[in-house]
């Protein structure tokens, strides 16, 4: 990702690498091919084991089309910093990156009400104990996707490293370094139907805290 | 994305819809075809009017194989909150996102040192008038890429709402809403060479406060 000095954009090959990237972020985007042409839409998604978890409304029509058997590349992308250094040229970002390959299948429904509160609980942990669990007219309206996550068909790629020192030393004597960034959950909002004497439940404080 | 209720996930079609999504986020996830299967990578870019610029090594091949007209479809998306409401079902996520579909173009090399010094503007706002430009060495490195936005090749979604209401007055009572996401700078980190006495530039304080 931009001129990234190949020593510090490093590999990752371990899974424990690859489910830290997977279970950090909530936001992924799904990429196929629809008729010759690169097809792509945002998701959330949960990783459970060794799949990704996906959903989507059984209305929508080039979902359910790759679902059934289409190759598919999901990534990931979490920014963590800007790198600043002495010239634009090593001027990058540190980032955490992960694309899994591979062919969706559709969960089967008897799995589907699992694994739709596993979704919830990835967005919202602790969600699916507070709440009812998906009823029957709600899981008949979603499409529940699994997406295998298989030795070899998924590359991590990690930066996390200040800038690259300049090649000339005419270029130095500035500041270089990093700027972190991280996301941060402001005051949550209650929906303009909330009395005031409602109290957010633990997950949401949770989410707060979390972020 | 999710189970969103359609009516509160909105479709925008004004250009400036677009630019503001694009303007708004540094990574986006560029896709292709290779092969017939997708193909993905999570790639810095800059919006420059009518396109949006990208870059990599020259030593990238797929880069390079992608960048000489094969069809790309890119995609940015920005999380803005978590949608806690009162079903799992219901529960979802604020989100803007763009994908804009084209064919890549390579960028005249007479044009490179330009657009490049424009990506390094849209990653640290200000940064090309306080170093020097690419040098021939950094520019014969730099693939520069462009992909055209055109009329009817993109698309915008947005969801900015509270959470639907439940379809059964069962499931209400709770509390439901928002938890806003935002994106902050932390405390910038110099590199380890620099000196102390070094201050940090003002594109680096202008970075920190606009997140």
């Amino acid at each position: 990702m931009n001129q990234i000095r190949r020593e510090r954009e490093r590999a990752r090959t371990d899974r424990p690498d690859l489910d830290a990237v997977l279970d950090a972020a909530a936001v992924g985007t799904l990429a196929t091919v629809l008729d010759g042409q690169p097809w792509v839409v945002p998701m959330l998604y949960a990783r459970d084991g060794d799949r990704i978890i996906l959903h989507g409304s059984t209305g929508a029509g080039a979902l359910r089309h790759v679902a059934t058997g289409a190759p598919a590349a999901f990534c990931v992308t979490l920014l963590d910093g800007i790198v600043v250094a002495d010239t634009l040229f090593d001027s990058s970002a540190n980032y955490r990156s992960a694309v899994v390959r591979g062919h969706l299948t559709v969960i089967d429904p008897s799995e589907a009400a699992y694994a739709l509160d596993l979704m919830s609980d990835a967005l919202i942990p602790g969600r699916s104990a507070e709440v009812r669990s998906n009823n029957k007219k709600e899981l008949s309206a979603t499409l529940a996707i699994a997406l295998p996550i298989e030795p070899e068909r998924w590359t991590v790629k990690v930066r996390d490293a200040p800038p690259s020192p300049p090649d000339d030393v005419a270029d130095s004597g500035g500041w270089a370094g990093v700027v972190p960034l991280r996301t941060m959950a402001g005051d949550p909002i209650p929906a303009p139907w909330v009395s005031a004497d409602v109290q957010a439940p633990e997950s949401v404080h949770r989410l707060v805290r979390r972020t």
